[in-house]
C-alpha cells in the first residue's frame, strides 16, 4: 500500500466522505488511490478557489471537514481567497497539497515555490509530510486538528514520492479534542453584569446563532432586557419560522454606532468586540461607545452552548419560553424589478430549510426583512469578506444537503470571480438556485468611493468600478457551462422564475436585470 | 497631495503607463488619483488573476513594468498563480495592494490577513508601506526592484491611510541598476571548452533568446560545431523567417533525455541546468548524462547579450554571416479537424509580427513545427507551470503591442482558470485571437496518470480528469463576455476562422471541437 492510499484510508477511517479535487501531475497517486476507493467522493471543479469555497459550504452545513485537492504552490494560491473566509469561518477543511518529491524540490523547476510560506497565512495547522511511513499519521492528525472546535483549517503539503511509496497501515481516527470550556469567572461575571441594570448588548456569532444557541440567547433576553445583536457577517445564522430572533450589525459604520450607541456594555459570545470592516477618514474603527465596559462570556473557539446553557441556569431563566417567529409571507409585487420586489418574491417562495448563499452585496437590501418570518432556513454569509465565495460555497452546502434547496444570492460582480462553479453544479446535478443581481457596477465600491472621501466621480474614476462595456450576459455564461437558465426585467418575471426553480429540482440561474 | 497621488505621479516618473486594476474599498484613494491622471491607463479585470498575468504579458513585450491594483491579502492570493509565472519569468511586475489603515490591522476586521507573509513567496522584492511621508520614495524604489534584469516582483502593500494621508512631493525615477556582467573568466572557459573537441550544448533562455541573441548563438553555432537548445518554456523567443534556429527541448523526459544523450558539456546561458518538469518513480530529475560538465556563460540575472558577444569575439565568430530561416508556410489541410490540420493554418495565415500565447499543452504538439518557418513572430511560453496564463498574458500583450496580432493558443481546461479575461478583452477592443483547443478532458493529465504510474485506469479515476458532462461551450461563455466566438469542427472551418480572424482585428475567439 503505497502512501497516498494509505493517507486515503486514514481519512476514511477520520470520516471524510468528499473530496472536491483540481489534481495536477504531482497527485495523480492520489487521485489514483481516490479513483479505487468507493468511500470518497470526488468532485471535480475547473479552478481552485471552486474547491476551497466548496469546502467551507460543506464544513459549515456537515460540521466536519471535507478534502480540497490542489496542485502545489499556485494550486493552493487560488484556492487561499475561499481558504481566507473559511478560516474566519472557522470552517474544519483539509487542503491535500501536492508537492514536488522531496529529492526533486532543490532543482526548483518551475512549479517549485515557497509552499510551506503560503499555507501560513490560510491555515491554522500545516504539516510538511517527511515521508510516505509518516502520511497516515499526518493524516490522523490534520483530520484531529479540522475538528478543533468550531473548526480549522489544515494544510498537509505531500511530496510525490511521499505519495508513491511504499507506506505502513492506515491509521485508526484519533480522539476528538474535547471542546474547551467557558472559565466559571466568565459565567459569574456576564450574569453580573446582566443584573447591574445597564444597558447590555449580546453580541453572538458562530455556534450561538444555532437554533439551540438563539433559544438560549433568547431566555437570557427575556430575564435580564438585554439586546440581541449578531455579527454583519456570520458562517450560519438560523432564521424563519420557529426561531428566536436576533438583530444583525449594520455593515456601515453610520448604522452599526446607531444600533450600539446606547450600550454600557457589551457580552460577547464566540465573537469579538465589533470594529469596522475597513477604516474610513475621521471615523472610528471601535463600533461600541467609548467606556463600554467589554465582556467574553465564550471566545471563539469555547463551546458557546455550554457558556449559555451555564448563564441561563444561573440568571433562572431556563424556564422562560423562548420566543419564536411566527410564519409571515410578503407579499408578491408587480411591475419594476426591484430590490424590494425581488426581496418579496425570495421571502415568499422560500421553501421549508432552504439554505440562502448570501453574497448579494448591496443588492440584498431587503432581504433579510422580507425573509425574517418566512419558511425555517439557514443563512450563510461571507465571513471573510473575499468576494466569489457564493458559488463555491453554494456548492458544498448542496453536497451536504442533498434533501435542501440551496439558494445564491449573487451580484454579478463577486459572481465573476468563481464563475467556473456553475459547471461543477451542472455536473454533480446539484439544487441550486443562483441569483445574480446584474446592477452591471460594483455598486458597493461606487458607495465606498464617496464614504471615504476619496472626492474623485469623474468618468475614468467610475470606469473602474463599471461592469458595463460590455453587459455580461449570465444565461449565456450559465448554459455554456451546462446550467438552465433565464432572464428577468419585471417584478411578475422574478416572481414566476422565483417560484418555478423553487419547486424544481437541479441547478439554474436567474439573472435579474436592474437599474 | 496626499499619499495616493504624490505614489501615483512617481510611478508615472518612472515610466510606468499601465495599472491592470481590480480595487475594493482600500485601494479607493488609489482609484480616485489615477481617475484624475490621464498619465495612467487603468484596465480593469474580473478577477485579480486576469490582472496579474496581463502584467506579465505587458512586461515580457514593453521590457517595463505594468501595476496591478490588487484588494489585501485575498486579492493578493488571487493574483498569485500568475505572479509565481511572472516570477519564472523574470518579468518586471509592480503589486500595488491595499491593506487596512495601520491604526486598522490591530482590530483582525475581516479582511486581515498576514499580507506580508503572502507577498514574499510571488516577489523578489517586498515592502510594507510605513506612512504617506514614505510612500512616493517606496514606489520610486518599487520601479528601481521591479526594473533589476531581467525584471523582478516588487509588492509595495499599501495601508489605506498611507493613500489617504498628506504626503510629500512626488519623487523623480530613480537611476536603473546597470546589468550585472558576467565574468571575464565566464567567458574564457565558454571559449575554452567549445574549442576541446567535445560535444557541447550551449542551453539558452530569457535574453539569449532575443533576435540579437540568437544571432550570437548561431554565430556560435558555426565557429564550434556546438548544438542550441532553448528551455521547454521560455519567457519569450523570436522565431520564424528571418530568425535563427534553435531546437526546443521536449516537454516529457523521455524526448529531453534523447536530446541531450550525448553532450559531453553544456553551457548555460540565462538558465540553469535543465531538469525534469516534475519528479517521476525512477527517472531521473536531471536531464544531462551523467558526468556532463556543466558551465555558467551568464546566470539569469546576468546580461546574455554581453556575455555572448564577448564570447563571439574571442571566438573570432563576428563575422560570420547568422543562417536565417527562409520563409515557407505549411499548406493547409482539409477534412478532418486535427492537431495537424489546426496547426498548418496557424502556420499559414500568422500574420507578420505576430505574438504567440502558447498554453495549448498537448494539443499544441505540431505548432512549433508548422509555424518554424512562417512569418516572424515572437512566442510566448508558460514559465511558471501555473495553468490559466495564457488570455490573461495576451491581454498584457495586446496592450503592449496594439499594432500586432496576438494569437492565443490555448487548451479548454487551462482556459477556464482565469476564463474572465475575455470580458477585458472585449471591453478593451484588444486585438487578440483565443483558439480554445476543446477536447474536453485535462489530456496531459490523462497522460501523465499512466507516466507516473499511478495504475489506475478506472472510469472514477479518469472522471476526475475528463471535462465533458457537461461539455463546456466556449461560444456562449465568450459571447456571455462580448468575445465574438465561432466553433470549428472540420479543417476546413478552422481554416476559414483563422483566415478571417487573422484578417479581422479586435477579440474573437473559435472553439476548436475535435477528438
Amino acid at each position: 500500500m503505497n502512501g497516498a492510499e494509505s493517507m486515503l484510508e486514514t481519512l476514511i477511517n477520520g470520516g471524510v466522505e468528499v473530496c472536491f479535487s483540481n489534481p495536477g501531475t504531482s497527485e495523480m497517486h492520489m487521485v489514483a488511490a481516490i479513483g479505487k476507493s468507493d468511500k470518497m467522493r470526488s468532485i471535480l471543479s475547473l479552478f481552485e478557489g471552486v474547491c476551497s469555497g466548496a469546502a467551507d459550504g460543506y464544513a459549515r452545513m456537515a460540521g466536519k471537514p471535507a478534502l480540497t485537492l490542489l496542485h502545489l504552490g499556485p494550486g493552493l494560491s487560488n484556492a487561499s481567497a475561499n481558504l481566507h473566509n473559511a478560516k474566519k469561518a472557522r470552517s474544519p477543511v483539509i487542503n491535500l497539497i501536492g508537492d514536488h518529491a522531496t529529492y526533486h524540490k532543490k532543482y526548483d523547476a518551475p512549479l517549485n515555490s515557497d509552499v510551506i510560506g503560503l499555507s501560513g497565512p490560510v491555515s491554522h495547522w500545516v504539516r510538511n509530510v517527511a515521508s510516505a511511513e509518516s502520511l497516515p499519521l499526518d493524516a490522523a492528525e490534520a483530520v484531529q486538528a479540522a475538528m478543533v472546535q468550531p473548526g480549522q483549517i489544515a494544510t498537509l503539503i505531500i511530496p510525490a514520492d511521499c505519495a508513491w511509496d511504499e507506506s505502513v497501515a492506515p491509521v485508526a481516527a484519533l480522539p476528538r479534542q474535547g471542546n474547551a470550556l467557558a472559565e466559571d469567572a466568565a459565567i459569574d461575571q456576564a450574569a453580573a453584569l446582566l443584573g447591574n441594570g445597564r444597558k447590555t448588548v449580546l453580541m453572538l456569532s458562530h455556534g450561538a446563532l444555532t437554533e439551540a444557541g438563539l433559544e438560549l440567547v433568547d431566555q437570557v433576553a427575556q430575564a435580564t432586557g438585554a439586546k440581541l445583536i449578531c455579527d454583519t457577517f456570520t458562517p450560519k445564522l438560523a432564521r424563519g419560522e420557529g426561531r428566536c430572533e436576533v438583530e444583525r450589525l449594520g455593515y456601515f459604520a453610520e448604522q452599526a454606532l446607531v444600533q450600539l450607541e446606547d450600550a454600557e456594555q457589551m457580552i460577547m459570545v464566540a465573537t469579538k468586540a465589533p470594529v469596522g470592516f475597513f477604516a474610513y477618514p475621521g471615523k472610528p474603527s471601535e463600533f461600541y461607545p467609548a467606556g463600554c465596559m467589554l465582556h467574553t462570556l465564550a471566545a471563539v473557539d469555547q463551546d458557546p452552548l455550554d457558556a449559555l446553557t451555564r448563564l441561563v441556569q444561573k440568571l433562572g431563566a431556563a424556564d422562560l419560553s423562548p420566543r419564536r417567529i411566527k410564519l409571515q409571507k410578503p407579499d408578491l409585487a408587480s411591475g419594476t424589478l426591484s430590490l424590494e420586489s425581488m426581496a418579496r418574491a425570495v421571502g415568499h417562495y422560500l421553501p421549508t430549510d432552504a439554505i440562502i448563499v448570501d453574497e448579494s452585496a448591496t443588492s440584498g437590501a431587503y432581504m433579510p426583512a422580507m425573509t425574517r418570518a418566512a419558511e425555517p432556513h439557514d443563512w450563510l454569509s461571507l465571513t471573510g469578506g473575499s468576494i466569489g465565495y457564493g458559488l463555491p460555497v453554494s456548492i458544498g452546502a448542496a453536497v451536504a444537503c442533498p434533501d435542501r434547496k440551496v439558494l445564491c444570492l449573487h451580484g454579478d460582480g463577486g459572481a465573476m470571480y468563481t464563475i467556473q462553479a456553475l459547471w461543477t453544479m451542472a455536473r454533480e446535478n446539484l439544487d441550486v438556485c443562483v441569483v445574480i443581481f446584474a446592477n452591471r457596477k460594483y455598486q458597493i465600491l461606487q458607495v465606498e468611493l464617496a464614504r471615504v472621501g476619496a472626492q474623485s466621480m469623474n468618468k475614468r474614476t467610475l470606469d473602474m468600478l463599471d461592469l458595463s462595456n460590455p453587459d455580461l450576459d449570465f444565461v449565456k455564461l450559465a448554459e455554456g457551462m451546462g446550467v438552465a437558465a433565464s432572464q428577468a426585467t419585471t417584478a411578475e418575471a422574478f416572481n414566476d422564475q422565483i417560484k418555478a426553480a423553487m419547486q424544481h429540482k437541479g441547478p439554474c440561474l436567474i439573472e435579474a436585470v436592474f437599474d
